[in-house]
């Protein structure tokens, strides 16, 4: 149970004192002692000389990015891997985190011990330290977390800076997340670090909203995406959702968040078949498609052409966060 | 009105984009322009070589830390002041800032208008950029939001360093907070640059929790202190409360939390004349008291003990975040 009756399991029971010394031990070798860690005003970073730093936040928040149905350490999992999304879109590495934690009186302290436990088991594989953080009081019932994540970048890959005729990818396959992938993915941390290091790779940023709302924000002024449909990488669960939804899945692959895959684009100059290769050498196993290619906006000034048929495409809309 | 039935002017009218369009329209001159500012993935950070970096987060929530008493511009204000205080704990300057807000559909846009009106002319005072951010929901009528803020620091001065015969300094006043200060405090960012340059101050905190609270934290293994009950700088506001309260106006000194002053301690070879000189000259209209100093533990294991009657003092509590 994430929130109990039960005073003696709850967190108002031991106080914050007690309970940031608690959350100290439960995240053992992920944290580091003060003034570089937790326990002082501020965490004092040390930070590397070469490159550039790169800072992102994120929350999550029951009821909104998980539900009962979601077990403590994935949804602390959760939490670390959608920070770390954001930093492989920018071709970084991870380095230090600061946590806020907001919650009820009645939150279950064995429930957060484990939301830790998997906040530090995703620190470990991907050598993030948790340096400091916040506790704060929720009405009852209530639980948010947001995590700020520090990283380091050599070569920066924004948005911005795609051209027209440039080649646009995506990793993986899309639609249908909230089946299963949104708590059980992986952050492409490798394949952005590599990503950055390609020449032709002129922008790039992660799939979170959903394939038709985040494209639009790698288009240059007054471009399209010409879109090659048969190349759209539909997810099995997009097929399943489909079943159920009565929509297409075409429609799950395009609208649905929280993919968490690369969306990049590659110099019009650039051969796919050749970049194609380079993929294949470094990640056998994660699946690229080729799915359209930016272009002078189209006459209709529609935002995504389909290039066979040279209509538009009606899937515009992504996740949108404050809907009721 | 915070939360509105008035769909027009509730922040699900005009989506998470829109939303974020404004809010940077809102913040103006205390953003930059993306990489280094809003809009991409996460935001660059271009740190200076020299001293150190250092962060730290806190969060401001409805019905926590304020209420509908207070103005959206001070709650917005408070948020920024609250982070400040922090890094003013470590003797650093602030620099740059994300923000996490997480908000009920129901939010009323020029509610948080007012609310960002107050992060801009608190991040002008204090010339903090706001770098980035995340836009997340939460159920109807409730609002958090979530600061994380890097600073940087020469000398950093920490929690501990403090040694046995130290002098303890507070500035300002204290208790009572509740009626009007936790709103409208000033963080003590000049007073504590100054303090880290002074090679006699030996460890330096802010007060959040109450100094019944938060002095045990610069307290050296078995020590306790040794209170000049006399100086205690009790506030007016601590005065009024007690009248309501029923409790001593020494106690909300003691106990109350938010005073956002200074706590530190100088070391025992000091004079304490020379150094309320020093502090004179610099900051002539702040309030500075020595409180006591630090001793080897009592005999009784008392954390604080009445220098005049030698007696264990009995207030040991402060604010607790998590207590129903």
């Amino acid at each position: 149970m994430m929130f109990t009756k039960n005073n003696q399991n709850a967190v108002s029971a031991i106080g914050e004192q007690a309970l940031i010394q608690r959350i100290n031990s439960w995240l053992q070798s992920v944290t580091l002692p003060p003034p570089q860690g937790i326990g002082d005003d501020c965490a004092v970073i040390h930070h590397k000389t070469a490159g550039s730093q790169i800072i992102t936040t994120d929350s999550l928040t029951y009821g909104q990015h998980f539900d009962a149905s979601v077990c403590a350490q994935d949804a602390g999992s959760k939490l670390i891997k959608r920070n770390l999304s954001d930093i492989a879109a920018m071709g970084g590495a991870p380095d230090h985190a600061v946590l806020a934690l907001l919650c009820g009186p009645d939150l279950a302290i064995d429930w957060l011990e484990a939301f830790f436990c998997g906040i530090r088991a995703c620190c470990e594989t991907y050598a993030v330290k948790i340096v400091g953080g916040d506790v704060s009081g929720l009405a009852p019932g209530h639980f948010s977390a947001v995590l700020t994540l520090i990283g380091s970048v050599e070569t920066t890959k924004l948005r911005t800076g795609a051209a027209i005729g440039d080649w646009i990818y995506v990793t993986g396959s899309l639609g249908g997340s909230i089946l299963e992938k949104h708590i059980h993915f992986t952050p492409r941390l490798k394949e952005g670090q590599w990503l950055a290091k390609q020449p032709d790779c002129s922008a790039l940023m992660d799939l979170t909203d959903g394939l038709a709302k985040d494209l639009e924000a790698l288009l240059p002024h007054q471009s399209c995406a010409r879109i090659d449909i048969q190349q759209i990488p539909i997810a099995e669960d997009a097929l399943k959702r489909a079943n159920s939804s009565g929509r297409m899945p075409m429609e799950h692959a395009f609208c649905d968040g929280e993919d968490y895959e690369l969306l990049f684009t590659i110099n019009a100059s650039s051969s796919p078949a050749d970049f194609a290769r380079r993929w294949q050498h470094s990640f056998p196993h994660l699946r690229l498609s080729l799915i359209g290619q930016l272009a002078e906006a189209s006459d209709k000034g529609a935002t995504y052409i389909d290039q066979a048929s040279n209509e538009a495409l009606p899937w515009v809309h992504g996740f949108e966060h404050l809907k009721e």
